[in-house]
């Protein structure tokens, strides 16, 4: 699954998933072997996998693979009743993840609804393994499908045919989802259409999916690009280098509102003030209609060590002892400050550039 | 010279110097001797010392060590020259910063001048040990003057007699001064003054001089300071936790626009954005008036490994192998973007909020 030559982080067959460990890249490619949901639940809260819907779909696996080879002899009921504790679990691994929760949700329904008229606990299993697996692959089509859009996108919007660059912000590529990645999909897209000249990604502090991560991406998959601070995308967009700034969504509420990794918000600001096209790329998984406007995304705060300890926290003290630490792990960016929402079900706009977006009606209309 | 309990990055008595190793901050507090002008030019352009009026200083007292029980034999023109060309020699340890080498040019004319009419060599070196010495005292006095008319201006400004809070970026403290500091002058001001509630510190990447040196002040001063991601910054402002941005300068156009750290220009963006004051605190020597506007700054740029590896270049690589950086050491922010300038002469405003700054004028007012 996925192009052989690409990264993958979710490397998976029926009964065996192993996961690249990345909080070991850029220094050292290892993969850890998952399985059962324990182990799913240990990777995603230690954050050997990352992304929202690399989480999800690896939640999800690590529980096809406990099921594969499971002996049991109980009731089709005890068998959706064993599936859906055992996904309540996972989502409890890292509760501000929509995507998790939602594929949760979304299996829980699935094998209960089966259950119903299922004469056997094996089937229970079977139906909720292909599901799983299922997801993987949409996954991918997904990003492929993001990429595309997004790429067209940008190119009728840029108004040019070539030499297009880009800034991006924390990881979004292949190792933060199934494959092809979502902002990074449309990178990926724009440079296999010939039409990127570079992308620039920034360091992403304090946890550095940046420079770790996206970096390691870029350079793996030899797309042209360059590494900021932070701090320096003022600076670049001030100097002309890039046309358009390209982000992910941890998520997105009904008005268009978007939740993403602290520093998002930032980027749209000086994108404003510069000129400069801001997108989020993200799958439809990741809007919350529920949730009216961004003033109900609850930010969840990290540890204080990310910003006082080298290397996101593992290294050793850098900062002076003593000092009080703010450390949100997301900004939410208003949708005036937002171009266009990239889906794989196309490009959500908006009739009035500074408004918001009616996502609720994009979303009838594309089903 | 500066109060007991500061911390003094400067240590002199006539013919001894020690600067405190800042490489070696917070974790330890480690002095070097420099006993001649190659010891100061090697402090500079290694960062034992650095901030723009801190390096000027520590040139000069360099050299002013190494003459004191100099054997000289030859004629006043020959020792001014002496002092003339390891001036030079200096300046080049750090071309960029302007306060360097506008203190070198003032006391190579004051040298040259005394030598027009003085009888021993030995009285030129003791003319340059005594104008050295008069630059540290008088950068304590310049800086304290700085913190008193900002605190006084902020005051008037933000309207409130209490619960001023703000953020700062980069380090312009005891630590980048004779002492006292600039910027953090400010804050310091308004903490003594009992009006200041919090100052917020940015972590300034990628050399950390304000996780590593501005926390490590404000800890040691026992101000209320919280410490948060460069790109935290728009998110602290739309949280309405700060009423101003100060920062330091490390030169000034005529029309007001400010080369200062990478990030600043980032800052005062969003500043704007959110009505936040953005204010720029500097000694007159900062200022060039030869440069009409900002556009004539020439940024340098510094190494690759200060992203690629922890620490600011100096610990373990953390970004992928063969991604290309762009590491720009500063950035321009408009005069439009700034909204006052703190000097110890007094603070420059302009009459349009948005328009630039008639520096030369209040120069000629000033003196």
């Amino acid at each position: 699954m996925g192009e052989s030559s690409a990264l993958q982080a979710i490397l998976y067959d029926r009964g065996s998933l192993r996961l690249l460990d990345q909080r070991k890249l850029p220094l050292e490619e290892v993969y850890i072997d998952v399985k059962d949901s324990t182990d799913g639940w240990n990777a995603i809260s230690d954050m050997v996998v990352r992304g929202a819907p690399a989480i999800a779909i690896a939640a999800a696996l690590s529980l096809a693979v406990e099921v594969f080879d499971q002996d049991f002899t109980s009731t089709p009921a005890e068998a959706a009743s064993f599936i859906s504790k055992k996904l309540e679990y996972l989502v409890s691994s890292r509760p501000t993840a929509v995507n998790l929760s939602d594929a949760a949700t979304k299996l829980q329904s699935l094998v209960s609804r089966t259950a119903e008229t299922a004469k056997d606990a094996k089937l229970i299993f079977q139906v909720f393994i292909e599901a799983a697996e299922t997801m993987l692959v949409d996954d991918v089509a997904d990003n492929k499908a993001i990429g595309s859009h997004g790429a067209k996108f940008l190119q009728l919007q840029l108004g040019s045919s070539k030499n297009i660059s880009v800034l991006t912000h924390c990881n979004t590529g292949s190792l933060a989802t199934a494959g092809y990645g979502t902002a990074l999909g449309v990178i990926r897209a724009l440079h296999s259409g010939g039409v990127l000249e570079k992308a620039f990604c920034t360091e992403t502090r304090p946890f550095n999916q940046g420079s770790r991560l996206t970096a390691f991406e870029l350079v793996h998959e030899k797309i042209p690009a360059t590494l900021i601070a932070d701090s320096a995308a003022a600076a670049l967009m001030n100097n002309g280098q890039v046309q358009a700034v390209i982000v992910g969504a941890d998520r997105i509420a009904a008005n268009g509102d978007t939740a993403n990794k602290i520093g998002t918000y930032n980027l749209s600001i000086s994108a404003k003030h510069h000129g400069v096209q801001f997108y989020v790329a993200a799958p439809v998984t990741s809007i919350d209609l529920s949730l009216p406007s961004g003033k109900e995304i609850v930010i969840e705060e990290r540890s204080p060590k990310e910003l006082l300890n080298s290397e996101g926290g593992l290294g050793k003290q850098v900062a002076a002892s003593g000092i009080s630490v703010w450390n949100p792990a997301f900004d939410v960016t208003p949708a005036n400050l937002i171009t266009a929402i990239i889906t794989e079900k196309g490009v959500i706009t908006k009739s009035d550039p500074d408004g918001t977006f009616d996502i609720e009606d994009f979303i009838k209309a594309a089903k």
